[in-house]
């Protein structure tokens, strides 16, 4: 029994997982015993949420079946439908998406239920949907109709197909796809341990869920890959002729003054974090094929100087924001494309903690003032 | 570093709070330094919520304007009340609680701002909006037009004003209102932690609540005092003649066969909660007023056979039920009031989170397998 806390939990345990490990020290990351660098590449996002979902990866017949119920769940409930349109002109990004999630909750037909099959085909719908909430409000503030979902296209490309209207080509869509694997889950980020207290009063799905994106919308977690983007559009509106050279003098004199640059450092990895090193490929081949290497060329130039002057290494945030940039995903909606891919965690959670439940209920030290006596304002 | 999880985190110091404090052995409560029994029958609500979220109580000045806020605070957003028909006829009364809020932030002038005195008046405008969404959704989903609020109504007057229709008399908005008071802060209880987890990403104070809102929803916290008066409500339907003489064998044969009864221990109190012996007296008198003690003797009886079975001693939600119910409170809004009063505590809890802040990011204990090899389907 501890009795000063342990300021933001860090080393406590605060539950026992079989989804995801990390060891921080040599930078390694594992969904059920699988190394993300065996996945990454190899494995679909599906796979990875059927792994993380059911328990084990699916076979043929299994991803098959899989892919239907996620292509069957590509619908839009009634009330979100009917508020789309004045939800995506008056909320941000992730604020919709909180909201957005909270009402598909009415037409869950096993909304009511928190039995393990009742949350399997929950999680699935909530996997399927997230995507097409996304482009369905990136679609409504725009004033577009959103199109149709193509049934023969897997999460990620269609995605960017509904997102951009037009499809993607293959590698984008592989270079998503593996952006979704290497975010699906990572033991107890904040999204997800909100996701469980919430689940651990047995409360619903949804509710967990929603909890989870409110959290995953801090600028501390996800937003952070906005803020990283946020932070290259400075530079380049403050130095638009040669921003790539403008980075080492405004990266110095911001760590100069104390300030931290988004994406760097994490709690877990004292190493780089193995989620970087695919992110950063992909960074550097997207800024080949487009044939625009600054934000590739300005993100490897932050890191060497972040590097030098702080020796922290960059986290999945930094290179996920160019990225998703050179994919044509509007900065407002990184967040949110994170959502897509930690909700196949998130409902992983929500199961494993349904599944051994206990009521988490820390205790807290009292540090105000005692013994006060209150007197009534008809007595003064 | 603990190497083993605190399952639930029981007895692990999550955090430092100066809002309340719980000795458990002795069965006291404090807000800032002022015990429960104090308070009761001594402050309204509103005082309480201001000494909360602004740190000390209130001079006669600072109340009537904080009291002035609250009443301007009795506003619906245009995004509210354009889908407050739609989802009082498809959401649960907390599931539509978890949404309304979410919606609400649109309408609000500061939701995007952190500053201790934007959320200082989000505290308090959130806080004032609360009774209103609950009395709002009921109204809605009867087909009603609720009530304008009386401006002269203190915060549980007005809401049991606009939610039947008619003022209450004196004794019964002075009942609720020390209701409210009880409810309105529990250190570290679920509902209170999630706000906190997610506010320590810097996530704003909306998503914090509506984290909290689906939080307490769960059976195992808020959805609690509902639970204890369905379990009246079944005994009543299946002994119509005598439900007070039904109550003894029918609560000894569900703890025969090892089932909870709702509303009884606390992972805190080892005595009795200093709630449960105000809401008690309550109940007691208004048994008395309204002329059927029915739910009262049925209270009565229950807590004491669970004591004698179980030693366990009534919690807040026991003796809270039979209160709202005389109060004329429907079922299925006892949670949502919980809500209204548990209102001030969050948003005091957000605005400390983030006077303070560190990312809330436990670890956790990997407990499935290891080094497996991903074979791609491809392969097979």
């Amino acid at each position: 029994m501890a009795d000063k806390p342990s300021k933001g939990l860090a080393d406590v345990v605060a539950a026992s997982t079989a989804l995801s490990d990390i060891d921080g020290q040599a930078g390694r990351l594992f969904y059920r015993g699988y190394d993300i660098h065996q996945l990454a590449g190899a494995a679909t996002f599906e796979e990875i949420a059927y792994l993380l979902q059911r328990g084990s990866p699916p076979d043929a017949a299994e991803l098959d079946s899989f892919r239907a119920e996620i292509a069957a769940g590509r619908t839009l409930g009634k009330l979100v439908t009917s508020s789309l349109a004045e939800i995506s002109s008056s909320q941000e990004p992730m604020e919709a998406m909180r909201t957005l999630v909270s009402l598909a909750s009415a037409d869950d037909p096993d909304k009511d239920s928190n039995a393990p099959e009742a949350n399997s085909r929950k999680a699935a719908r909530l996997t399927a949907q997230q995507p097409i909430l996304v482009a369905a409000y990136d679609a409504a503030r725009r004033g577009r109709e959103i199109l149709p979902a193509d049934p023969g296209l897997g999460i990620a490309a269609n995605f960017l197909f509904q997102m951009r209207g037009a499809a993607p080509s293959p590698r984008e869509a592989e270079i998503l796809d593996t952006c979704l694997v290497l975010h699906a889950d990572h033991t107890m980020n904040a999204s997800t341990f909100a996701a469980r207290v919430c689940a651990a009063t047995l409360s619903d799905m949804h509710s967990a869920v929603v909890a989870a994106i409110g959290t995953l919308k801090g600028p501390l977690h996800g937003g952070a890959n906005e803020q990283v983007m946020l932070g290259l559009e400075t530079i380049i509106a403050d130095a638009p002729g040669d921003p790539v050279a403008a980075v080492g003098p405004v990266v110095r004199e911001r760590l100069g003054r104390g300030e931290k640059i988004m994406g760097f450092g994490h709690r877990v990895y004292k190493t780089e974090d193995p989620r970087a090193t695919h992110l950063r490929q992909f960074s550097a081949e997207l800024a080949q094929t487009s044939g625009d290497a600054t934000c590739y060329r300005m993100s490897k130039d932050m890191e060497e100087v972040v590097f030098a002057e702080k020796g922290l290494y960059p986290n999945v945030d930094f290179y996920a924001a160019s990225v998703y940039h050179y994919l044509g995903i509007p900065t407002d909606l990184f967040t949110p494309v994170f959502s897509v891919s930690r909700m196949a965690g998130w409902t992983a959670h929500v199961m494993e903690q349904h599944a051994d439940n206990r009521l988490i209920r820390p205790d807290s030290e009292y540090i105000g003032d005692r013994d006060l006596t209150w007197t009534a304002l008809a007595q003064q």
